[in-house]
């Protein structure tokens, strides 16, 4: 038999740890009494095992599970319901990490370009990389296609939407596809160097993939999605149909309170085909701790079977005066998305701040 | 322009709730400092609004936001990314309500049976309505046709797959449909009375569609899955192209503590085309304060613009001894659902055991 081990923050006092960490191995995998249980090969080989509990801090433990990999048969949707399901209701547990054998493992392609497959697209072998918003919802397609053409005059490596953009009315997404293409093929033109749109795939299975084959027809290379938002099985199915996206994974739906930061954005996106987890930044809108941030970059780049590492890009209210602060923080290996910030800039001062900012990343390292 | 409403539970200093709540609404909709916007009629029509604040109790507030339903232009995916997108990665922020103007409503068509629906096919106008879950996964599927059978031959109204049962190599998918189905078949021969069998649907888009078409062309009627483990996208694709079956949705990967449990089975999975939510019920393994699961209860069958009321079924460590409790809190527009204590009893104790549920729930109303 083979077992994966996912690993859970507890809140609980010390004389209930014991029973409150056996009471998850059954929930995430029997969910009954073990004396409903009458046959013994189930006992011994489905019953998920506590493996270990060390105390974290002073209100909560570290506890090791160890879970049956033949009740996943290597599907992501039971992955997820085998490591999260139930216990998920449960307050003060956390998902905190997941080891999964190499049969397992195996059964997860993981990011299909990652960080050298982006480094080559973009012909830029070792500085870090630049990315832009456009923003706000709510402009035209035209203005969005001004901006993405700005953006790619500036230098910017991707300008991809703001992952509010999805097909409204305003700016509907066929058309907003093919503006913004061309926008960056004239842009590319002018500078000629690589430079790429990322529109926002979002909808049900049926628009994702509709979706997805507007934006191939159109010669889109790089996409935005949120997987929590499509959700994470979703995600792995856009991954396996279309294979030569890029993909930049938004964390937008990603609660991240219960499932940590670096294992739902560094691994678990990683795991099922993000080339690129966006993430929230320490210090910024969503002040997430730098050593969470620093886990979750090395998380997503960090050897992982025979995964290719992901390539960070931490945003979310990132500034133009922190790019030293911020690429000596993550180093080269780094997508710096700047949004709103540059915005600040209006008319015919946008694109000598955007300039400004991929001039201090390419000159930084 | 028309609004819909998001309340949220915000924890926050009295001195800095106005900034946070103006800061989220920001964020759910155009994420940028307003400097940054250069459209008035974007000010105007796409940010969103804080519309009231509230003390909620000693350390939060509630918050109620208004979002432009042009930003979400109809569609599921985006409905969620706009109202708890971005602002899940708060800490101390909980979506607990949404008010839908009718316009929008009218683009979800929710439960295709709910309550008159499922009690039509049960053939039972009045009476609480019962179902049993089949436990543990590991067990075979001759085993698993047992237990169907014999859950059938007590009365029992839904036999479902444990949330936990896929379609792993103990219990493959067509196998496990075909022979529980013919379970079922025999016992409502027998005793002259509707039952069903629900296996559980669970896997990426493409797996969910290949099981829902196995499941229809064995005559399968009622289903099991949970909407947050294989999306919410996903899950109105399936509702959308599966009308016919009767959907229990499983809270499975609800990370409760994040949207209120009212708000997300009672509604938005009601919203979605869940025609009977499962819930974790007060006083059993998950500990959902009683007031929660009433107010669950209430959210399933209240009047919605057009929705179908959905049928209320309370779960997770129900017991035998707290039937009569149990429908003297819910009423009889209930489906009483017990898994594991009903399977303490073994072999031929079996019957009589999920015969003194039925019965109890038969005669309480």
């Amino acid at each position: 038999m083979a077992w994966l081990t996912a690993t859970y923050l507890i809140g609980a006092a010390p004389e209930q740890i014991e029973a409150r960490a056996q009471a998850l191995a059954i929930e995430q995998s029997v969910e009954c009494q073990l004396d409903a249980i009458h046959d013994p090969r189930i006992i011994e080989n489905v019953v998920a095992r506590v493996a270990s509990i060390e105390r974290f801090d002073d209100a909560r433990f570290r506890v090791a599970v160890q879970i049956a990999t033949a009740t996943i048969a290597g599907e992501t949707a039971q992955l997820i319901n085998m490591v999260f399901g139930n216990c998920s209701l449960w307050e003060n547990v956390q998902l905190i990490d997941l080891d999964l054998p190499p049969a397992l493992l195996a059964r997860f392609p993981g990011p299909r370009h990652g960080i050298p497959g982006i480094r080559a697209l973009l012909d830029a072998p070792r500085r870090p990389l630049t990315s832009a918003a456009m923003k706000p919802q709510g402009l035209p397609v035209a203005e969005l296609a001004r901006l993405c053409r700005t953006f790619a005059l500036a230098g910017v490596d991707v300008v991809k939407d703001d992952h509010g953009i999805a097909d409204q009315v305003y700016s509907p997404f066929p058309q907003r596809v093919r503006a913004c293409q061309a926008a960056i093929a004239e842009a590319v033109a002018s500078t000629g160097r690589p430079a790429f749109y990322a529109p926002h795939l979002i909808g049900t299975p049926r628009i994702l993939r509709d979706h997805a084959r507007v934006a191939r027809d159109e010669g889109v290379r790089v996409v935005l999605v949120a997987p929590m938002i499509v959700g994470l099985p979703a995600f792995r199915d856009l991954v396996d149909e279309f294979p030569d996206f890029v993909y930049l994974a938004h964390p937008s739906f990603g609660g991240a309170a219960r499932i940590a930061p670096p294992l739902l954005f560094g691994k678990i996106f990683r795991l099922l085909g993000a080339d690129a987890p966006i993430f929230v930044n320490y210090g910024g809108r969503f002040a997430y701790p730098a050593a969470e941030c620093a886990a979750l970059a090395a998380a997503a780049r960090a050897p992982w079977g025979d995964l290719r590492p992901a390539l960070p890009v931490p945003a979310g209210g990132m500034r133009l005066d922190r790019v030293d602060e911020l690429l000596a923080f993550y180093g080269p290996d780094t997508m710096l998305l700047i949004g709103g910030n540059l915005l600040l800039a209006e008319g015919e001062a946008l694109l000598p701040r955007a300039h400004e900012f991929v001039t201090k990343v390419m000159v930084t390292i």
